[in-house]
C-alpha cells in the first residue's frame, strides 16, 4: 500500500510537472512565434529602408550626369517624384498591386489602408519602396527637357497604374487570387522586369515622345556627347544604388533566412563581374575605359541578377553579371543609332538588363537549370512586361502631350537651362558663370 | 503484482522524462530570451548606427546652404560637435537624462560610465546619436558669422546640458524615478520636442543673440536671399536625413517588435505629404517651387510625425504631414520679417514643426483622439520646451558673449569667409575665383 | 483495484501528454536553433553591407583630397579594385584566408566556392567586404602619379594574396586548422593589424616605390602642400566610413550579441576622441585645426579601436583614441620629412594607427590588462604584419615596374592630369577651365 501511496505521488508530482511544462511549452511557442514575427519585421523594414536610399542614388547618378544648368530640376524630379508616389502607392497602387485579386489581372481591395493587421504594415512599407524605384527610373532618361509638371503627373501614373498592374500579374496578391504570370510560375524573385524593365520600358517610351536634347544629334546625323557636369556624383550615386540593392534583393526574400547571404554575395559577384566584363572590353576594343559606363555596367549586373539572385550558384550569377556587363558596353551605341537620347541609359540598364536578367533567372534556375518551359514563360513575362510598360507609358505621355500642349520645355527655355526657367535656381551660383539670376530676389520668389 | 511494477516503470519513466523535458524547456527559455535580448540589441544597434548618419545629413545641408566660403567652417561645426558632443554625453549628459531622478527633474547617476550591464550599453550607443542630433541642429541657423570656439562650446553645453536635463523630464529615468513630464503622461515618442524642438529654439536664441549676417536686411529693411553655393549637397542631405529617420523614429520602440513597420510608413508618409503640401501651396499662389523649401518642408514632416508615429494611423500621418508642410511653407516669412537669419530654417523646421509634431501626437492619440486633457499636457511638453531650451540657450550665448568679447567673429572675417580666417582652409581651391590663399603653406600650418 | 486504475490511467495521460511535450520541445528547440541561425545571418549581412559602403566613403575622402584633373582617376581606382578585388577574393582568396590550414601559413581549399552551406555563404559575403577594404586602402596613397592598369593589377595581388594570406594566420580557418597567429592568441577582432596595417603598409611599398607627385618636394628640400579640390566630398567621406565602420566593428562578433552595443559605443568614443585630441593638439600649438587631419584623426581613432573593441572599456577606448588622434598629429609630418609622398596619410591613418590599435589590445585587455606576455605576441603580430605587407608589396610593386617599364604615368600625363589621359573624362567639364577636351568625341570613344 505504501508503495501504491508513493507511486500515486510520483505520478502525481509527474503529472503537475508535465503541466507546468506543457504550459511553459505553450507560452514558449508564443514567444518563438512572436520573435520570429519581430525579426523577420526588422529584416523587411531594414530592406525598405535600404531600398529607400535608392532614391538618393538615383538623384546622384542623374544630376551628375546632366549640364549644370539641369541639376536642380532633376533632383527635384527625383524629390517629388518619390514623394507624390508614396502618396499615390498608397492611396491606389497598393491595392492594385496586392488587393484581392480574382481575375489574375489586379488587385481591387485594400485601397488607402488605414487599418491592416502589423505584418502587412511591413510589407506595405517594403513595397512602396519598389514602386518609388521603379518610378523614378525613367526622370534621368528623359532628363533637361522634360516639362517639370508633365514629368510629376507621369510619376503619378507609374506609381499608380503601371508599375503596380504589372506587379500585381507577377506578385499579386497578399490576400486572395494570384496574378496570371505568378501563376503560370513566372520567376522574378526580387523585380528584374517588374521593377527594372517596367521603369526602362517607361523611360524608352518617354524618350520616344519626347524625342532628343537640341544638339544632341547634328544635321548629318552626327552624335554628339553632352558631358554631365560632375563625375564624383555619378560615382557617389553607383556606390549608394549598389549599397541599396543589398536590401533590395536580399530582403526580397520578406523573412529572415540564412540563406540571405548566399543572395547578397550573387548580388555583388555579379555587379562586380559587369564591371570586370565591360573593362576588358573595352580594354581589348582599346578604347578608353569609361567612368558612367564603369558604373552603368555594374548596376546592369545589378539589375539582371535581381530576378534571379536567390535561384543560382554564385558560378552563374557570375555569368549573368558578365553578360550583363556586355550588353551596357553595346547597347548604348545601338539606342544612340537610332537617334534616341537616353541622357543616363537607363533603356539599357534597366529595360535590357532587366529582361535579360528575367531569362537568365530561367536559364539558370538552380532546381531545373535549361529547362526549355521555364525558359518560355520567362520569355512570356518579359515581353507582357515591354508591351504593357511601353504600350501604356506611350499613351500617358501621348495624352499629356496633348492635354499640356507639349511635354518639352521652349527651346529658348532648354538652352537656358530649367533650373532658371523652371525652378528659379542655380545649382552652383558662385561657381556657374554668365548667369544673370538676380540672387535677392527671395522676397519675389516666396 | 506485475500490473504494479509496469505501472512503477510508466510512472518512473513518465516522470524522468518529464524531468528530461522541463530541463529541456529550462534551456529553451533562455534560449529564448537570450535571442530577445540579442533581437532587440540588433535592432537598437542598427537604429543607432542609422541616427549617426544623420550627422553627414545635416553637414551636407548645411555646407550646401552657405556660400563657397563658409563651407569648410560649417563642415568643422559638425564634425566637432558631433566628437565633443559624443564625449561629452558619456561623461555627464547621460546620467543627467537617464540616471536615477529622484525628483523628477534631473538624473544623477551613472555618470562617465565604465561597467554597465550589456543591455544599457546599446541603449548609451543609441541616445548617444540622438544627443548628436539635438545638438548638431543649431549650427546651421548660426552659420557663416559664428566663432568657431565658441560654436565648439555652445554644443558642449547642449550635449551636456540642455539637451538632457528636457530629456530627463520627458524619458528619463532607465532605472529609476520618472522625469515630471513623463509622470504627467505626456507623449513624444521619438523626440518631437525632447531632440528637435529642443535643437531649434537653442538655434532660435543663438541667431537672436547673434544677429543676421553682413548683407542679409538693408538699411530699408529689404532682405536679400544670400543663395547656398552647392544645391546637390543639399538634396543629398535631404534623402541622407530621410533615411537615417527610420532609424530615429522605428527604432525608438527600444525592442525590436511587429509594429515597427507601421512606424516606418507612417514617418514616409508624412515626409512625402509635407513636400506635396508646400508643392501644391507654392503651385496655387504661382510662384516658383524652391528645392530648399521642398526638402526643408519633408524635412519638417519628418520632425512633427517623430512625437507621435507609434500611436496614429497613416491617414492621420499624412494630415500631420501636410500641416507641417505648410508650417514650413510660411514660416521663414515670418521669421525673415522679425529680421532673424535663420540659415538653413532650423527654427522652422525644428522647432516649429517639432512643436506642431507634438500636438498632433495629443489630437490624433489613437488610443483616446481629440482628448483635451491629453492636448493639454502635449501643450504643455511644447511650452515647457521652449521655456527651458531658449532661456537656457539664450543665458549660455549670452555668457559665451560676454566671456569670449564677442560671438561673432569680426567683420572683415565674415566678408573673407571663415573658411580662411578661421580654418586656413579653402573648399574647392581651384574653383574659388580672386582668392590669393597660398597651397604651400602646408609646414606653416602644422 | 479501482485506485490502481485510476492511477495507471492517470500515468498514461502523464506519459502521453509528457510525450506530446517532448515532440513539442524538439520543435521548438529547432525553432529557435532556426531562428538564432537567422537572426545571426540578418546581422552578419548587415554587417557585410555596412562594410560594403566603405568602399564610397574611400572614393570621396581620396576623390576630394587629390587635384580635379585627377578625380575620375581616383574614383575608377576605388570602383575597379572593388569589382575586380570581389571576383578575386571569391576565386582564391577566400580559400587562401580561411580554407583548411594545415601548416598554420595559409588555408588550401575552398577556392571559387559554388556550393557551399547556407550560413557560410554569409561570412563568405562580410569577409569578402574586409577583403575589398583592405585592398582599397592604398589606392588614396599612391593617387595622382600611378599608372592605372598597374594599379589594378597590384589590387588584385592585395585582394588574392597579401590580404588573404595574413589573414589565415591570424584568423584562419574556417574549416580545419588554425593560423600560427591566432594559435598564440593573438588579439584582433576586427582588423586593426589585418586589415588596416595591411593596408597600410601596402600603402607606403607604393609610395616608395613610385616616388613624390611633380611639385610636392621642392629642389631645397622644401614641401610643397598640394591642396584637394573638394573638401566637402572628403567630409562627406569621412561620415561614410565612421558609419560603416559600425558594420565592421560590431558586426565582426559574427553573430548576434547583447554585447554589440558596447563594441560600436566604444568605437565611437574612439573615434570622437581621436578628433579632440588633435583639436586640443593644433589650440595648444596655435595652429589652425585643419579639417582632413580632423576627419584623419577620427579615422585613425576608428582603425586603431578595431583591434580590441570589443575586449576592453568604454575608457580606454577613450585612451586608445586619445592616442591615435596624437599619432595622426604628428606621423604625417615624420613621413613628410623622410620625402614620402603620401597623399591621403593612409600609412599614418592605416599602418600607423592600426599597429597602435594592435598594442592597445593587448595593453588594454580586459581580462588580463597590461600583461606581458599578451602584449609580446600583440607586437609579434605587429611586426608580422609589417613584414610581410610592406615585404611582399614591394617586391610585387617591383616586379609590376619591370614587367610594365613603369608603374607611373608620364610627366607631360601628370601634369597634365590623368583624368584626361587615362580615362579620356573630365570630372567637372564645364567649371575646369583652360581645357581643350572636346566633348563631342563620344563616337571615338566607344
Amino acid at each position: 500500500m505504501k508503495k501504491i501511496i508513493y507511486l500515486l505521488l510520483l505520478g502525481l508530482w509527474g503529472v503537475t510537472t508535465t503541466g507546468f511544462t506543457a504550459d511553459a511549452v505553450t507560452t514558449q511557442a508564443q514567444n518563438i512565434q512572436e520573435i520570429r514575427l519581430s525579426l523577420d519585421s526588422v529584416w523587411v523594414v531594414m530592406g525598405g529602408i535600404l531600398v529607400f536610399f535608392m532614391q538618393a542614388g538615383f538623384a546622384l547618378v542623374e544630376s551628375g550626369s546632366v549640364r549644370g544648368k539641369n541639376t536642380v530640376n532633376v533632383l527635384m524630379k527625383n524629390y517629388m517624384d518619390a514623394c507624390l508616389g508614396g502618396l499615390v502607392f498608397w492611396l491606389i497602387g497598393f491595392g492594385l498591386m496586392f488587393g484581392i485579386n480574382t481575375t489574375g489581372w489586379f488587385g481591387a481591395s485594400h485601397f488607402a489602408p488605414n487599418h491592416l493587421d502589423d505584418w502587412h504594415w511591413n510589407l506595405l512599407f517594403f513595397q512602396m519602396m519598389f514602386a518609388a524605384t521603379a518610378t523614378t527610373i525613367a526622370s534621368g532618361a528623359m532628363a533637361e527637357r522634360i516639362h517639370f509638371v508633365a514629368y510629376v503627373v507621369s510619376a503619378a501614373f507609374v506609381s499608380g497604374l503601371i508599375y503596380p498592374v504589372f506587379g500585381s500579374w507577377a506578385w499579386g496578391s497578399l490576400f486572395e487570387g494570384e496574378g496570371w504570370l505568378k501563376s503560370l510560375g513566372f520567376i522574378d524573385f526580387a523585380g528584374s522586369t517588374v521593377v527594372h524593365s517596367i521603369g526602362g520600358w517607361v523611360a524608352l517610351a518617354g524618350i520616344v515622345v519626347l524625342g532628343p536634347r537640341l544638339g544632341r544629334f547634328g544635321r548629318n546625323g552626327q552624335s554628339h556627347y553632352l558631358a554631365g557636369h560632375n563625375v564624383p556624383l555619378v560615382a557617389l550615386g553607383g556606390f549608394i544604388l549598389w549599397l541599396a540593392w543589398f536590401g533590395f534583393n536580399a530582403a526580397s526574400t520578406v523573412n529572415a533566412t540564412v540563406s540571405i547571404g548566399r543572395i547578397a554575395l550573387n548580388t555583388h559577384l555579379a555587379a562586380c563581374a559587369a564591371a570586370v566584363a565591360y573593362m576588358f572590353y573595352a580594354l581589348l576594343r582599346g578604347k578608353a575605359i569609361l567612368i558612367r559606363t564603369t558604373i552603368n555596367a555594374s548596376l546592369g549586373g545589378l539589375v539582371a541578377i535581381t530576378a534571379g539572385c536567390a535561384t543560382m550558384t554564385p558560378l552563374f550569377a557570375i555569368v549573368t553579371g558578365l553578360a550583363a556587363g556586355l550588353v551596357v558596353s553595346v547597347m548604348p551605341v545601338l539606342i544612340e543609332k537610332l537617334k534616341l537620347d537616353d541622357v543616363v541609359d537607363a533603356v539599357t540598364v534597366h529595360g535590357f538588363c532587366g529582361a535579360w536578367g528575367t531569362i537568365a533567372a530561367g536559364l539558370f534556375y538552380e532546381a531545373s537549370p535549361f529547362n526549355s518551359q521555364i525558359i518560355s514563360i520567362q520569355f512570356l513575362g518579359v515581353i507582357a512586361g515591354f508591351v504593357w510598360g511601353f504600350g501604356v507609358a506611350f499613351v500617358v505621355f501621348k495624352v499629356l502631350e496633348k492635354v499640356l500642349g507639349s511635354l518639352r520645355v521652349s527651346k529658348q527655355h532648354e538652352q537656358r537651362g530649367l533650373d532658371y526657367t523652371e525652378h528659379a535656381e542655380l545649382s552652383y551660383p558662385e561657381f556657374q558663370r554668365d548667369v544673370t539670376f538676380e540672387t535677392d530676389g527671395m522676397t519675389k520668389r516666396h
